[in-house]
């Protein structure tokens, strides 16, 4: 099974409304929720295509309750770990006479010390079954910012390859306990590199220690650099509607690519399709599967030579 | 004690951030939540004052175990029915750099015509040991419109006089069954009667069979036309404020005034001070205890007689 790991894991909340008053009163027509965050949303992925999953992170308080109660209903394997805060909320408050969406985000509980030292347990005990696990999203309060290296090092210990999504700080911090995939996006490579050139970029990430760097390029599509090479790798159309989740369903599509070992070319083709066709679901964690099977054979990937000379010491073993 | 019914009990939650931006991705800054609905504000107002009293309605789902959980940590007592239904949110966003507030608000669950039998079996175990009943605000999805006038009912088979804040049908289905009170505010007294002149309205609910009637207007403050006489009632400033809750603070204050049986003017002089108190409290459901002292005796309380001649055969017992 592929373990995702969601330490902030959230319950997202949907209003859908005519159309919102800001400094009003606003009666919403229709609600619906469910258990949000990235790494649930790679689960719920894998699990749509038949790939077994198992659920972790953290969650407390009603919200919490209320994430796990929908995880079980969804089908999705839970083994979260409850923590005294109330885990956060997500509002999306989508303007149905407009097609545009406003979005709150709560800023989730506050993890005690000795709570994350009693996840990294539970998570070792969750390592041995997995075949791959997933680390995706932001960090909740009271974390220490390289706790994505903490569980990156048990991943490694236990010789499980680790998929991390992550940015800022818990990203940077990772880097060096080599991970077998990152996948930020155009905006957390710069933020994390200083560099404006996404290739230059994806280099600098793959030699300070993350075995390939697949970056998420939007409508530009997917930019891999790898120690086996370097992709491009775009769809032939542009599809409108929701990007949330686009990049979550990359990482399914990559981290099934790693379990099972496909060539890159046909792994980037995957990831590429499965992203456009979660633009095409309105709901982050849903993909439309017409246009997944559509799109599979057309989507383009086209090796590069990254310039200047892409081998590193870092990358490359020497002879 | 004083009962207060709140059908559609609420979870209130206020995300506090800078700003807003409409069609954006939001960081809230700091989240608060508790128990709402008018009922239950009503209810805070009274259990602050000292007063005992006992939260009933109808509550489902983790939401409705939240607002449970608040209503206990608050002190207040909770006798809500639970129901299968999930209980509505109300999210309140506050931007501190406006100083404004955009409110979304959830429709709430449906309730059953068992549910709501067993509802009404639940309110008349209650009734004996009340010295007053509430009822306040809107009827969740499920609930037939005269809902209010079955609770009055029997109320007056328990002999408890009731006191009515309520609009719409909800409202007018209910005069008949002759309410001791209704607090309607000027869109409620206008929208029941299609009378724009507010002693007009009043008049014509009063004779509908509310035994008094008290309106909220606002800056003009209260009106109430009674069996008894016919009053206005205003604060001598106005404050500035958040007048959310501003007409439960009425009453609560005009409840505590039908069970102690004191003077209208009295009544009337509380309520305007509970409500100005209010609108200078952040939170509907709180009062400000130092604006609520010194405003209750500078209150101005003026009998007027209603023309064309307030006395009607409804309101006046024939000589």
């Amino acid at each position: 099974m592929i373990l995702t790991v969601t330490l902030n894991a959230a319950l997202d909340i949907t209003h859908h409304l005519h159309r919102m008053r800001p400094h009003g009163s606003n009666r919403v027509r229709a609600v619906a929720e469910r258990a949000g965050g990235k790494g649930v949303n790679v689960a719920r992925i894998l699990h749509a295509l038949g790939h077994p999953t198992v659920v972790t992170g953290l969650a407390g308080g009603l919200t919490g309750r209320a994430v796990r109660a929908e995880l079980a209903s969804a089908g999705l394997a839970d083994r979260m770990l409850p923590i005294a805060g109330e885990s956060r909320r997500t509002v999306a408050v989508v303007e149905e006479s407009v097609g545009d969406t406003t979005i709150l985000l709560e800023p989730g509980p506050v993890v005690s010390a000795e709570e994350w030292a009693r996840f990294l347990g539970h998570v070792d005990t969750l390592l041995p079954d997995a075949t791959a696990v997933v680390l995706s999203g932001s960090l909740p309060r009271g974390l220490p910012e390289d706790a994505y290296a903490h569980l990156l090092r048990l991943a490694h210990t236990r010789g499980v390859p680790a998929v991390l999504d992550a940015d800022g700080a818990a990203l940077s911090t990772a880097l060096s306990a080599g991970p077998a995939l990152v996948k930020p996006n155009a905006d957390e490579l710069t933020a994390a590199t200083g560099l404006s050139d996404p290739v230059a970029a994806a280099r600098a990430l793959h030699a300070a220690g993350a075995e390939a760097v697949v970056a998420s390029l939007g409508a530009d599509g997917l930019l891999a650099v790898t120690a086996q090479g370097a992709w491009r790798a775009r769809s032939p159309e542009r599809l409108a509607g929701n990007p949330t989740g686009a990049g979550d369903a990359a990482v399914a599509a990559l981290t099934l690519g790693l379990v099972t070992g496909e060539p890159w070319p046909d792994r980037l083709a995957e990831a590429v399709a499965l992203s456009a066709a979660a633009v095409a679901a309105p709901l982050a964690g849903d993909f439309d599967p017409d246009v997944h099977r559509a799109l599979r054979s057309l989507v383009e990937v086209r090796p590069f030579r990254p310039s200047p000379p892409f081998a590193t010491e870092e990358s490359v073993p020497c002879p």
